[in-house]
């Protein structure tokens, strides 16, 4: 075997946005796996908003990347060598390889998946991590109840656009709030939400006022600062928001927004819980099924917005942040 | 009959804290009472930070105290004439009376009170709304666990000292956050917390850290800005948040502070949920049945603070606010 590895290792922290001088970008040979371990060719990274989080010094719910590591990131790739008797050559496989060509595993925390039933990208979206937090998000803490007004902020994104999407599934109003309007436009004309709110032309508050007359009962909430504080004056009483990220506030170079608004969690009798989608590894498996069963039945729609080419990974991250991702925004590495 | 009444009518709304102003003290006859209706002579009338967030206009969990009415409040008096068959000459009620020295009411909304078993300023407090918010607050909203560690802020306040003891009660480690040497010992030493940390004199965060090296399970926060940011650095994993109050925040004439670190909401699955006593109206009786068999026994200690005065009122208020009550506050308007 002569293969050739490229890799981005992260080489400092960043300052606000990401830039490519905080990785190095390295080419190495690819060595044999040893007894018990298998080489997995990497196809599809997944890009997601916590990276940003994982590239930060300090305690949070995962330790951050070390300085000189390669860089965090799940992916789904195609095993090519393997001397661990649990995978053979040939198998597709999710797991925490991180930003490069070729990863060697010991076979822990890896998961088969089927390549004939969905396209793969879908694993690492509706069927993956972004699709187990919407559906634990929403389920597990905002606890949606039929003709309950559901909102949802990063409608758009990974995350947003299934939330959304199983609100409707659980008979639910569903608003997004989005970017531009063509994001909107996807939201209601494909996804069938039944409102959409263009942050960067609307007054957010009204708009919710609008499209929630009786107020939010569930808010689910991917971005934080003033759209969270706009979404906090429009709560029905007993709302739940789920905290599941706060993306307008993770290149900040100030301290975070707080929620000005939050005594509203009073006035309304509400809750604001965090949650992170690791603590419901065990019940992947039935969510999705379920999920998956969604998907066929066309109730549940994945989109998955594809970059190619290893080497423009610190330009795709990006895009996140800056919004330009509608779905699942995946690094496409190697041709299936 | 003769007697002639003083009040307290709200004349303005407040900018920062209220003074003596934004009320206007006015003398009147007092009417007979008609049919259906009780005269009652206002013996003791509670003082609660609630107050100010009545004299704002704009909507809350209740409504603003109209321009011209007189302030709001619960009172407690005696009835000194009836034309109300459930009401007899010589009761003891408490009831939404007002800042004044005597009231017309037609019974809805008030409840008797036994003088011979408590000090009547108890049942302003600890057998009143401060005490249902504590047990309500702490035990369906914070259900502390024993071992938990529970810290409270406004650990000297009405309800910040009734919050403590009940989660004593419950087997818990108790920290109680307030103002100044005097207080912390009174919490420590007559209450039986196990910690106190003076905000005035001590790192919060550093503090905290110290007395609850596991993390917070339980918080329960009655004055928001820097302090509930300094707790949330502190959660342990699944902690509960009571926001109760944001004593600290009612008098701003910039934006309320929101908490910078709610994130940790999402690092540490914690949840932050509002409270109104209000909603636990009926179970009240259940709550003070309880409370006043721990007060008998010797469990729960119940003290007041004694202003005296109708007059002094606007001054009376504002000890709340700057911190210079150590339990209950109560006015006291007439001998009993």
């Amino acid at each position: 075997m002569s293969n050739t590895n490229h890799k981005f290792e992260l080489a400092a922290r960043p300052v606000g946005l990401p830039k490519r001088s905080d990785w190095t970008y390295k080419e190495e040979p690819v060595r044999d796996p040893g007894d018990g371990e298998l080489l997995v060719k990497i196809l599809y990274i997944s890009l997601d908003p916590a990276m940003r989080g994982w590239m930060n010094e300090g305690k949070s719910y995962i330790a951050p990347v070390g300085i000189g590591e390669v860089m965090r990131a799940g992916a789904l790739g195609r095993v090519i060598a393997s001397k661990n008797s649990k995978f053979a050559v040939g198998d597709h496989l999710y797991g925490g390889f991180g930003v490069q060509e070729f990863a060697i595993s010991n076979g822990s925390g890896v998961t088969k998946v089927d390549p004939g039933a969905f396209p793969l990208p879908v694993y690492l979206g509706t069927l993956g991590a972004p699709g187990m937090t919407a559906y634990f998000g929403l389920l597990d803490i905002g606890q949606p109840k039929p003709g309950n007004a559901v909102v949802v902020s990063g409608a758009a994104g990974a995350v947003g656009t299934v939330v959304g999407q199983i609100a409707k599934i659980k008979g639910c109003t569903v608003v997004g709030i989005a970017g531009g309007a063509d994001k909107c436009n996807y939201l209601v004309k494909d996804l069938g939400f039944d409102a959409a709110v263009d942050y960067k032309s609307e007054d957010v508050r009204k708009s919710l006022q609008k499209h929630c007359p009786k107020g939010i009962d569930v808010y689910f909430d991917n971005v934080g600062g003033e759209i969270l504080d706009a979404a906090l004056t429009q709560l029905a009483r007993g709302a739940r928001i789920v905290i599941c990220g706060a993306i307008s506030q993770y290149n900040n170079t100030t301290p975070i927004k707080g929620p000005s608004n939050y005594l509203s969690l009073l006035v309304n009798r509400a809750s604001m819980k965090g949650m992170v989608v690791f603590d419901y590894a065990d019940r992947y498996g039935e969510a999705a099924r379920e999920m998956a069963g969604w998907i066929k039945t066309g109730k549940l729609k994945s989109r998955e917005h594809i970059v190619e080419g290893l080497e423009t990974f610190p330009d795709a991250l990006l895009k996140l942040y800056k919004g330009e991702n509608t779905g699942k925004l995946v690094l496409k590495v190697a041709e299936a």
